[in-house]
């Protein structure tokens, strides 16, 4: 089942969305945002996917033209947004071109930082910034939105407590991380909102490319109208998401809507590219010394997409523009 | 005014407090929930206005005794929880009993840390721990709820975006905390469920202790029935809660419902004694050279209360037990 939230008031306008990113229609007598709906999804979902084979067979009653420009994030806010960095390649390549060793408990106790959730970006909305000195860069992720995940679950129990998958653009400011990571109270002001896909699917859309919690998909980034990195999220993901919602849930109730991120998606070696400038510009440094690629300019696009087996896009594309934002 | 939350639901029933916190009055028609009078707040705060007066004047229809048992966190869940560390004298003590220099940015550029918010705690439910050998901890502090804030909003003008303070107990895990910080994303585990007040109150509700977005009056913490501290939440606050809200708004919008926290009340000196128990261990370890006093056991129970200058709880009182939670 495919599902999209429409811009309208604060939480949107719950709709299901087509197989094909064709049609959609809302669904405003089974829940009217999609918050409420995950609030109750055993009672919500059997409806949902009635709603869902209709659309699909081309026979539902409402059914509209889907136009992802008209759509805010699935969940225009959440209750919580806890981000992981999955790939601990892409984290200890990072660490190399700075010359810095890794610690080795990276590979077996996962990383992860609570994001800003009260104000999610639509897929087609611009990056918003005051300053380009900031270094604007985006982060293509994959992301799962869970229902109530008690305190204490094991990885082995997580997986059945996700209950839709998205892509991320978590947009980063790169030049304000490194100091306010030194005062030692994580990102705060270097991680502005964050940006989802269109459509947010449940794990089942994926067939046989969702395995062992992970994603088996390139997901492909484009900078400009140019291919800047296609890796697989499946590949060198050293925490599957299980694993990362039951690190967050260790200490506390995960409530339903938590979003929870791989991080930036990256591959051993990066052949394929990479899902953010700074992976890029950390491997330009390692091989001539300094970084060549400049962060994001007002007017810079990136657009970021996952296709199936078939080349149809599963979630639609993020796809924005950074505008300069002249304040309040 | 004063509102709170009664259980219902996962958002709670919003109900308008009287002034001495002995009656309240559910008010489904102007609101539902807390977070929806303040996605609306200038359609609702005039409603909800005239049933307060009605309420201290001994005439609104459907007033019930109000019980603080009853109440969950005046927002049961919220969209962004972000706590400060604004009482920076606090904050080199700890240093201090470590052995380490604070970096003097620590004076002008404030802390704050994304917690999360979305399973809130009630000020009489239970803290609920796996396990002591974790180090719990109470932190007794002043949050205030905020409007929407645009993005790059000036200090001066975070002080109108205001509409709501609270106490809190923000509950640390002490033992988790340092392996969780030298890895380099800030708190996570470490940070449990955090609880509030029974009641949120405008900041006319303070009077004159209300200056300067800084509450001056003494925050009462009682542990196990004794006197823990009480030092005033208006000296020593390095960072008034208008420079808090524009620093955490200075790259994003910040969403209606936005609770800021002021970080552990503290003076210097701690001549009226602690907000949490790991400054007293810091004040014994500079004193004796090891701390003495331990964290929190099960069956343990913390009070934190503010009164006004007539002995009168302004807030009510948080009152919660450590108990052992068994796992999902």
């Amino acid at each position: 089942m495919k599902l999209a939230s429409l811009k309208q008031g604060r939480d949107g306008l719950l709709v299901v969305v087509a197989r094909d990113l064709s049609q959609c229609v809302p669904v405003p007598d089974i829940a009217p945002t999609l918050q409420a709906a995950l609030d109750d999804w055993a009672r919500a979902e059997p409806h949902l996917l009635e709603i869902y084979a209709h659309l699909n067979g081309g026979k539902a009653h409402g059914a509209q033209a889907f136009d992802p420009a008209q759509c805010a994030a699935p969940l225009p806010r959440a209750y919580q947004w806890a981000d992981g960095s999955a790939y601990v390649t892409h984290v200890e390549l990072v660490r190399r071109a700075r010359g810095a060793e890794m610690p080795p408990a990276f590979w077996t106790d996962p990383l992860i930082y609570q994001g800003g959730s009260d104000n999610f970006v639509g897929p087609r909305d611009p990056i918003l910034a005051a300053d380009t000195a900031w270094g604007i860069d985006f982060e293509a992720e994959v992301a799962v939105i869970t229902d109530d995940v008690p305190m204490g679950t094991a990885p082995s129990a997580a997986l059945d407590h996700i209950r839709l998958l998205m892509l991320v653009n978590d947009v980063s400011l790169r030049n304000l991380i490194p100091a306010e990571l030194a005062k030692g109270f994580g990102f705060f002001q270097g991680k502005p909102a964050t940006s989802f896909s269109p459509v947010a699917v449940t794990p089942d859309e994926l067939g046989h490319a969702w395995v062992g919690g992970k994603v088996h998909h390139p997901l492909h980034v484009t900078f400009n109208g140019d291919r800047f990195g296609a890796p697989n999220a499946g590949v060198d993901m050293t925490f599957s998401f299980p694993q990362l919602i039951a690190h967050a849930a260790k200490t506390r109730f995960l409530g339903a809507g938590t979003v929870i991120g791989s991080g930036t998606v990256s591959n051993k070696g990066s052949a394929e590219g990479s899902c953010c400038i700074a992976e890029r510009r950390c491997l330009e440094t390692i091989a001539n010394g300094s970084p060549a690629t400049p962060f994001m300019n007002f007017g810079d696009r990136v657009r970021i997409e996952m296709f199936d087996a078939h080349r149809h896009s599963i979630f639609g594309a993020i796809d924005q523009e950074v505008v300069h934002y002249d304040g309040p």
